[in-house]
């Protein structure tokens, strides 16, 4: 067994026996949709094109560190970036302009989820995509 | 239909209709999760009970906010707050010191899940404790 | 010399000779006010009064641990939590929102700073709003 | 008068009149110092040097977009990122591996600061390295 086998042997005996890899895939997934949101709202940014991509980047690399994150991918929208009306010149990180899909993986579930701003809710909704399952 | 139900209804379209009761009780659990450490990492605490309560009541009652949350309970562990070696005589809240108990529910399905630092992982593991279903 | 004497003379090498208590103060108070507003955004937050109390207790008794912290008074304005058009009904703590007074002292220099939402300039502006010197 | 010097002269108003550009320069670097670490502590990393690298840059951007600083430099120490004991395989930015530089200038002071971890204090210092004032 390897180390990664090992380590993840022991912390299954904390999850009730109940808990399918479906389930496992969702909960890994979920806690990164949540982390993301509330490690880096209120981070300043503004309308420079590298500025943006660059923590777009780092968001990326450094939350799909997190256990069984497949595939991570952040977008900050330039125009929901609230045109400054002052000359700091510069807005944050926020609920309106933040959007991540994320692919967890466990096992042999496969699941698909989002954050993004919805316009008929005026609300940054969290949401499972898509759940795949394989034989 | 209520204005809650409403907004369910529209919120529920973004999801894949393979998700269940059980998946979505679980979603919406492990975001919290996620979000609490993320949010509340690097705060300042001291080895005052005081502090520490009003903190730990502070977590409990703006998370529970989220959505189908239905229980929270935040502890930080004293013992685990790191003795000041320095006389500015503060420490801060992370994954050795907090841990997190929640319960959510979704339709049908009521999740409980917590995340604590297992010494033998020396690790802060999120992990789902038990599922419930109603029939 | 008291423990925290002996710190203090320590950390008081790694900064500069010209370096005034005055200076000091304003260095200190306004890291917290830095660490506050980046901390606790994006907290969620509801009307209800016990909520924002609780959470205002919590940010006063946490942050007041930092150095030279005389006294921080917090307030999140119930009218500035946006009205949530939906029935997840909460918001969040933000610039808008949260107003934070604090008076850091070090020596015989003590510095009464500010952070509120100012609405003609449409920004959450941080300023000293006073600098007191004992002879 | 241009659009940021109109802002600036209205924002004026609501500092003291006694507090000078020394004092003004202080208060800008130091609440950015402050904002640093707890906007970015908790943020998963890794020793991939790639990781650490696009985050460092990504700190820098986006903080130097607060006013008046001038220069911010970010090293996340990779000795410093605790060896992971599971396989897991990351760790999160901390007092200990996170060291920040800034120069911030307002008026005709320009003021360099510095957070860097602290053996002899087994703290993570913030302290003020030098303050210039053109004649």
């Amino acid at each position: 067994m390897s180390e990664i086998e090992e380590f993840e042997a022991k912390a299954k005996r904390y999850f009730g026996k109940e808990v399918t890899d479906r389930d496992r895939a969702i909960f890994e997934g979920a806690i990164t949709l949540g982390a993301v949101y509330h490690q880096f709202v209120g981070t300043p940014i503004s309308k420079d094109a590298k500025v943006v991509s660059t923590l777009e980047k780092a968001i990326e690399k450094t939350m799909s560190l997190q256990p069984y994150i497949e595939k991570i991918e952040v977008k900050i929208d330039f125009n929901k970036i609230r045109e400054a009306s002052h000359p700091y010149d510069y807005s944050e990180v926020g609920g309106r302009n933040l959007s991540i899909r994320l692919v967890s993986k466990y096992g042999k579930s496969r699941v698909h989820m989002e954050m993004s701003y919805i316009q008929e809710l005026d609300y940054p909704l969290m949401f499972i995509e898509k759940i795949e399952e394989e034989d």
